[in-house]
């Protein structure tokens, strides 16, 4: 199949540090060009990719030192360039929320958007009724509940190279892991009490972003101050976490926000790293209970959970992220999407040529 | 002729305090409506306006109280609405920068788009370029340096309503006056310097972004403390500016970056003040130099320039503004462009007869 596959710019693609939709972009990517497609990744021009790159800045948004600059008009010449070729693919697969409606209102039934984000905003449902017309993939099934009647064809979870974080048969396994931003729906503070109840080392493997500065400076440091059981040791990337994620006991996922997917959970499942995470957005359609994590509702139930998952057969957690959580089961799931609809588009040429 | 205004849905139609953009498109619509015309005003439901208006959101986005709403969302369904409308209106008339452009690109030659911004930004000149046959509308001939290839077919001074501000033929005169944001590039710094070496004191009007406050307290706090001839009378609404522009001696405008338009300029003239400003942006077009104020260079010249303007006739200032900077001048010359682009249109029509 002849596929367009248009990234956010953003961030690299693949994303050089933090970075969620740029990621799986990348890793979607490459998986389909794995799986024998014609692949065209539009995207800024330090993209890594196995696919033909068509480069339409010369480098991400966010990497760019350029004082003034325009997300919005970035995106719409690329959407513009995108339009003058879509009659190169089969479907053209967009990763940019809504911006590109207007340009393939005519068109609609060509592309499939895939929504990465949080839904539950004012001007959405709005948005997508008018639009209802485009084909709309979820990346949950909890992320559809803010727009219930909005166009979905389909869930797809997302996935990671098998051989990106290999399985960690023998951990060191002498501390828990938290990796995310510092903010306060990551409920970083949640994961410190759990493992000073629980006894263990917490490491903490995070980003602070600007505007997260002053939580962290009033509510997390005064937590860490003169502690040797809980240790930051700042953003990492993909290098350095086999070696962060892979020798935890368990990976602490405490949200307290309807996270539509947490890439990270299926990142410790990788390494064969079970999971406690908060019953919130996706965490009960990533977790299988009692194989590779534990959903809970609380910290008591944190605690035991955590004492818990720490006798898990890692291998088996390994299985089901091999069975479930690769980008090539995501990249299979996402073209029977693509077949579907240029079906149902020579379906449609069938009933008006009858 | 029938007119659609199609205002930003950041700031009420016009804004309560400050906001430039949504204030000259409230000025525009009315004074289209008092030349005549039939005007539809697309903008957020509380406008205040003597135009039809079509309310597209419940309220103005940054007086919404919503944790959650999506800019992009709401314009984009504006936009969605404006186009299912357009043959109800000779021309449309667009105050969004260029999120309309994907929508009308079959039909250009029916809108016309003032840009209200700066235009020295990374992204932009790929995308005018790429939507070229979109008239664009200047509001100085300045602000067109950065996209000088564009496709402009005009500059229109912003002008505000003649009896919004009173002449004040005898004002206190015995302080200079700042009205503005307090950021970088609006140098109160400048004014403060200046009001001191002329030896009078300042009153400054000002609102104090969130972004700005950190260089509030490093950089201007210092010079208010303990000063008595310095005074911050905080941010003032339009009812407020009659008092405090019309008894000032002269308006300092000491600005550090190429403001597009500086509507407090053509306030204070309608006041009968004269004004100091830096030659910057569109200041050299606003100022008529020994008449209505005097343009700058550096802090020497601007002191000079201060005692100087303070002997003007105040009532030959009030004449500048009436001649050139009315709502109702800025309503005319908008007039002159859609007859153009009506007339343009009906031209290709014969053409295309013949």
């Amino acid at each position: 199949m002849k596929i367009a596959q248009i990234a956010p710019l953003y961030e690299a693609v693949p994303p050089k540090l933090y970075g969620g939709t740029e990621r799986v972009v990348a890793w979607l990517t490459d998986a389909l060009v794995d799986a024998g497609h014609e692949v065209t990744l539009f995207a800024s021009a330090e993209a890594q990719t196995r696919a033909d790159l068509v480069s339409v800045r010369d480098q991400a948004i966010r990497l760019d030192p350029a004082d003034l600059k325009s997300d919005l008009a970035a995106h719409m010449s690329m959407l513009h360039d995108v339009r003058q070729r879509m009659d190169e693919f089969d479907v053209l697969h967009f990763h940019v929320d809504m911006i590109q409606f207007p340009f393939f209102a005519d068109c609609a039934s060509h592309t499939l958007t895939t929504l990465h984000g949080r839904l539950d905003l004012k001007d959405l449902p709005g948005a997508y009724r008018r639009w209802h017309q485009f084909p709309l993939a979820s990346i949950s099934n909890d992320q559809r509940r803010p727009l219930r009647n909005a166009n979905w064809i389909g869930t797809v979870h997302h996935g990671l190279p098998a051989t990106l974080l290999p399985f960690n048969a023998n951990p060191r396994g002498d501390y828990l892991a938290f990796l995310g931003r510092i903010s306060p729906e990551k409920r970083v503070d949640r994961a410190i009490a759990i493992a000073r109840r629980v006894g263990m080392p917490l490491k903490i493997a995070a980003k602070i972003d600007g505007q997260d500065k002053a939580y962290y400076e009033r509510e997390i440091a005064p937590l860490l101050e003169g502690a040797s059981d809980v240790s930051f040791v700042g953003e990492i990337g993909d290098a350095q976490k086999p070696e962060f994620l892979g020798n935890a006991a368990a990976l602490l996922f405490p949200i307290d926000w309807p996270e539509p997917f947490g890439i990270v959970m299926i990142e410790a499942m990788a390494c064969g790293t079970p999971v406690v995470a908060w019953r919130c957005g996706s965490v009960p359609e990533v977790i299988d209970e009692g194989q590779t994590g534990r959903i809970v509702d609380n910290e008591d139930d944190a605690v035991a959970a955590t004492r818990e998952v720490m006798r898990y057969d890692r291998a088996a957690v390994r299985a089901v992220f091999e069975r479930r959580f690769t980008s090539e089961v995501m990249a299979e799931r996402y073209v029977r999407l693509y077949s579907q609809l240029v079906r149902g588009r020579s379906q449609d040429l069938g009933l008006r040529m009858a």
